[in-house]
Parts: structure tokens; sequence; C-alpha cells
């Protein structure tokens, strides 16, 4: 097969990507297409409809996850999965998430213009609820799809309005039917033969280093607290400074102390993301101060170690642990099928870490399962000003589709 | 004169207080009397009653402050001045104020049964809106009155829900005249022989060193600052420690250089009261933080030039001003006298400066003016938990008697 029969499309990707970013656009250049709302729907219609075209099925699970299935449709045959999400951010960026579904899309593009060889079924795979901003948390669909959240716990979530899940779904439903679009059923933890994802990095790492793609190992681990420090209130001018109990002064001690711990281990990331103090008024001396604590690594021993580090602290506060993520380490052989690819396309590429979640971390409990990345300027993203150049969107949806073509292709030879 | 002869009326004294603590009293044993609010006009038409049984008339400015005259009523002669406030926080404590208004009428009673004697005419003040918790700014009635706000400004200030300090001050007034209290006009800014005023600590150094006295010398100098400092918003998980912008690390850095300078400062009091961070989420790196810094001294130069060092670190950050309050020095003959009729008790005093703000500080530039502190428990205060002593009361009241009495005693003689 020569490089350019496989070539991508890169008028098509990028007037695909373009005409996605219309929906849900705002003022500023980005664009708000919550979970489930009207406008993420709206774009499902259209993948839906791109899809159709090349012969795909749509099939979709109890949680809105949408599957498009391209070769040997009816067969229970595990096909590989390749995809990402089409919500973003209320105030989200035009890359994040829609790049992996297009990308995926191209896949079948080309794979569809290669009749003449045998493939194993190949989908498209639309997770729903990847951002979480509609609906706390974050990679639900997936998460419920691998049996990491109970189904009807996921359906019950309410957004801000008091809207559910399972409400938002339903209309969902309705309006795609309306629409002349029926999903055929697909059952949770399905079986797969392999997933791939494309996403921008969300991080600076592979601009930095002129990388255009990132071939990522894993994903971080994540560990994150609620730390709460205790004082006395007092009046700012009346009470000296000797004696108080200022509990803003104790939490600046307390963190600059956790600095010191976690900044020895090396490739820890830790960040304090929010920090409020009480009564919060200019002239009393503040009786509580509360921050949030957020420590990843991609080592599972060294995240422990870490958090153990962390919770000697307890004399001095209460730390509330929020939530504890395993890392996940990526299939050994999609990190050096997708390294390959990138090599005979001549691509400069380098392994990375994901330090974001993404849905692959719930899918890899699946199958063997792996993620590219591609820079985007400044490592912006979960913002209008996210950014991806059309070199970087080529290139990435084109070391995709060689990668998947390797994982599906050519059963039997 | 005899011990004896001056001695205050404990039982007179605390009643009174218990009396008034009953007017706008909360579940928890403080108390609400919000400036101007019906409780407050309550408890001012008590006080008036009380006064006014001694031969006292009312007077008012145009701004709400009340003025109770003893003695040479009709002339124009300058009279002693002692009071306080009625007004308290909206959570407030049951000794903030009121006790120096009952203290000041303790001492027009101790003064009418000196019937033998000459004293200058004495007037009880009391100062409207002391703790501007239903308009700010705090101390505002006697801000105008001694030409420090514009009256017109001060009239035109709205509450919560919008009301003027004008339209509140008419249904006051309504609310007196239809209790048959009427008020005789005061011209703001009028010419008094000396100020004096007895206040709760609010802080714990009376209590600390076992003093029953304070004998203010001065109030604190106060600038406040408004610090914004910037940074750039990344995910938590994405970018790794190095090369980071973040907005509360640099926070964290600036605080603790200017904490290393302002420590140097011998008896500065510096707190920072509030802390943001934007946007605030937990696995964001902030892209600004904001901080409060509230920095105190009762001497002019010394925070002059604590304001110099603060504002030398304007390239790390964007420092607002957001107030400057002179130093107040209190005259040292009244400074003096107190601490003569102290020790004329045999009563514990100590010099003391008073971190917190007060009408005194207004009321000096109209007269000679001081004030006596009184211990109150943990320094506690603006919280149902305030406590004063019985025993501190009566010390506090007693040589505030005492002293009205020397500076408005026996003229000619």
């Amino acid at each position: 097969m020569s490089n350019q029969e496989c070539a991508v499309n890169r008028a098509r990707v990028l007037g695909r990507l373009e005409e996605i970013s219309r929906i849900g656009a705002l003022e500023n250049g980005g664009v708000c297409r919550l979970a489930l709302a009207p406008e993420e729907t709206e774009s499902r219609a259209r993948l839906i409809g791109w899809a159709q075209a090349l012969g795909c099925v749509a099939y979709a699970d109890a949680i809105g996850n949408l599957f498009l299935r391209f070769g040997n449709v009816g067969s229970n045959e595990a096909p590989v999965l390749v995809g990402s999400h089409l919500d973003t951010q209320p105030v989200g960026g035009n890359f994040d998430g829609v790049l992996g579904v297009i990308a995926a899309l191209e896949c079948v593009e080309v794979l569809s213009s290669q009749s003449d060889r045998a493939f194993l079924p190949v989908e498209i795979a639309i997770w729903c609820n990847e951002e979480g901003a509609r609906f706390n948390p974050t990679t639900m669909g997936s998460a419920v799809h691998a049996g990491h959240f109970p189904l009807a716990d996921a359906l019950a979530i309410t957004d801000a309005g008091g809207q559910s899940v399972e409400a938002a779904l339903r209309q969902a439903t309705a309006s795609l039917r309306a629409a002349g679009i029926s999903l055929a059923p697909r059952e949770l933890a399905a079986k797969y033969r392999a997933y791939v994802e494309l996403h921008i990095e969300q991080g600076p790492v592979l601009e930095n280093e002129g990388s255009a793609i990132g071939v990522v190992t894993d994903i971080q681990g994540l560990v994150q607290y609620r730390v709460e420090v205790s004082g006395m209130a007092g009046h700012a001018g009346a009470v000296p400074m000797e004696g108080r109990q200022d509990a803003l002064t104790r939490a600046r001690a307390l963190m600059a102390d956790i600095d010191k711990e976690l900044a020895a281990i090396d490739g820890l990331r830790f960040t304090i993301g929010r920090i409020d103090v009480a009564p919060g008024s200019i002239n009393t001396i503040p009786a509580r101060a509360e921050f949030t604590l957020d420590v990843r690594h991609p080592e599972s021993d060294v995240l422990t170690r870490s958090a153990e580090q962390i919770e000697r602290f307890r004399g001095r506060a209460q730390f509330t642990r929020l939530i504890y993520q395993a890392p996940i380490p990526f299939d050994p052989e999609i990190v050096r099928t997708i390294e390959t690819v990138a090599q005979h396309r001549g691509l400069g590429s380098r392994r990375i870490v994901s330090g974001a979640t993404h849905d692959a971390a719930h899918v890899a409990a699946l199958c063997p399962a792996g993620m590219i990345f591609v820079p985007c300027r400044g490592g912006i993203s979960h913002n209008e000003n996210e950014y991806c150049a059309p070199d970087h969107i080529i290139h990435g949806t084109q070391v995709l589709v060689e990668t998947v073509m390797a994982l599906a292709g050519e059963p039997g030879q």
C-alpha cells in the first residue's frame, strides 16, 4: 500500500471541522455544544449523515454513546473502534473532541476507498458527555460503557437546570428520530479489537519541542483533595501580630511545606486550583481557609506514595480525598504501531503522558487502546482561543488513519 | 469630692445595658440594630426618655447624629461631649457602641446628683451609622459631622434594599415624632470643649495583660490594597510544572516577600483577609489571583514608608490603593487625665493604640479627644459571643464619669 493510496483528504477534513464549528458557534470564535443539548444533537446528526453515506449503520447504547459501524454490518465481529466526543465546555474550542471524531470519519472514508482489500469492521465512537460540563462527572459515557460507573446513577444525574441525563437523552433521541434517524441498540461493554483516539494535547509539550505527533503511552493517575485549615477570626487592626491564629497564614505555610515535599518527586504535577477564606472580609483575620490539591503522576506507586506524603500533614489541616484514579498504561503494541506509522510518514514524534483524562482511559479496560496527540497553540484548551494548525490536523489524521488500517488490516494475511 | 460622691450606680448601668440588649435581640444572645432601622430608633427613644428625665434636651444634626444636652440648655456654651453609637452589625454583640452610650448617660446621672457644684454643659452623643453595616462607609455620622464626608453624598448612600440614608432618616424621625419625641436642630461641626468615648477594646491586649483600663493614645492609620496577579490558565494535568505561569504560585511568592518586608517593621499590623483565584476550578492552573492587604500603624511616617515598600512590588502585580487613613493621635491632656483617674481609683491601666477606627477619630478634628478601652473576652467583637464582664463595664464607666467631671469641672475655680 503506497502513501498515496491512504492519504487523507485535506479539504474534506478541514471543511467538515469548519462545518461542525458553526453548530453552537460563539461570538469570539469558540463554540458551545453541551452534552445532549440541541447543538450537540445536531452535530451528531451531521456525523450520522456523513457516515451513512459511506454505508455505516448507527447504534447507540443506553447512556447515549453513538457507534457508526463500517464493514460486516450485522455481524458480531469485534470492530476496531476509533473516535472521541462532540460535546464541548460552555465556552469551548473547535478542536477538543470534534477533531478525533472527524478524523475517525476520515478513517472510514479512506477504508471505503480501499474496496480491493479486506478489513475488520471499523466503528466510529462518539462518546456521550466527555466534558462533564453539563452533567458531572467527566467521561461519563465511556465510564458507563466500560462498567466503571453505574448506568442508573448516570441516568439520574441532573444539570444546573434540574434536567436529568435520562430526560435529556430521551429528548435528543426524539430529535434524531424526527430528523429521520433511528439508532439500533448497542449493549454496554461490547467487545472491541482495539481503540484509538486522536486528540489535541491540551498542553504545551509538543509545540515547545516541535513534535508533530505525540504517541501517548499512559494517562496519568490523579488524586484530589480538599484541605481545610482552621484559625480564629479577629479585627485586622485590633489583634496584634503576635498570637494571631490566621487561617490563611497557616494555610500558606502548609502549602509551602507540601510544595517542598512534592517538588522533590520527579514527574509529579500538582496544582492548587481553588482557595477561599472565611469570613473573607478585608479587615478580618481569616478564621478558615480551604484549598484544593490536584496531584498527578503516570506511575501508580509514585502517586500512592505522594498521597501518603500529603496525608502526613493531617495534624495541620483536614484533608478530604475527593477522587483517586489509578494511572492507565496504553497498549505497548498500539504505541509502537503509532510510532512506526509516524516514522514512515517522516513526522517527528515523541512519547508523551496524557496529563488530562480521556474516554480512552475507560475503553482501555475493554480492549487494547492508544491515543495520538497533536500540538495545540500555547497548550490552550477549554477556551475560545484553542487552536490547532491545519498541518497538525492533517498529520494527526493521517497517522490515525494508518494506525487504524494497521489494526484492522488484512486479517488472515 | 470623695470617691463615694461620684460612684456610678452598678445596678442602673447593667440594667440599662440589659434593657437595650433586648431591642433587636437575636437567638444566640447577640443583637441586630442596623443604623436607622426600627430597632435602632427604638433604642434611641429609650435613651432620649432616660435623658429627658434628667432634664436633657435632644438635638439632631442633618445626618442623624443625636445630642442630649445637660446643663445650660439654650446657651451656646461649648459642651463636653461624651458618647458612642447604638447601631450594630447584622449579627452583633451587646457591648460594641451601646456600652459607651449607657456610660455617657451615667455621666449625666452622676452630674445631676452633684447639684451643689458648677459644671460646663455635657452632651451625650449618639453617632449615626458607626458600623457601616447597613450603609457603607463606617463612622458615617461622625465623618459628616466633622466635615470629613460630604452631607449630600452621605444622604444619597443606599442600603442593599435600595433605601437611601435620607429616606431612612426621614422614617426614623417620623417614628420618634409619633412617639412624642421632637428633636431641635443642631448644626454640623459644632464647637465642643472635649470629646471622650468609652468602648470595648475589640482586641485581646487588655485581657491578656490583666489591665482593667486601656488609655487610648492613638487610632492607627490604615492603608488597604487590592492586589491582582496575572498568570496563564492551563490544564492541571497537561501542563508540566516547568514553564507554568500559575497566578496563585506567583501570588504566594509575592505574599511571602511582602510578609518579609513588613514583618521587619516594628508595630505594624498587616492582614490578608480575602483571596480569590480565577477560574477557580480544581483542575485548572489559576490564571488570576487577587488578594487584599490591610496595613496599620499608629505613626504616619511608618505607615507611609510601609506603603512605599509595598508599592515597590508593582512590577509583580497590580496594586490598587483602596483607602488611606492617617493615624489620629489623641489629646495628651485627656490621655493624662484618664490615666490619673484610673490611678486614683486603683485600676490597672496601660496605654494602648486603637487598632480599629472609631467616631472619636473624626471628632478629634473638632476638639481635644480621647478614648477609654475596657477588655472584652478573647478580643471577640462583631459577633454574638462578644462579652464584657460586669466589673469591666463598671470600672470603665467609673473612669469615664470622672474624666468627664474633670473636663467639665468647676470652671473659674
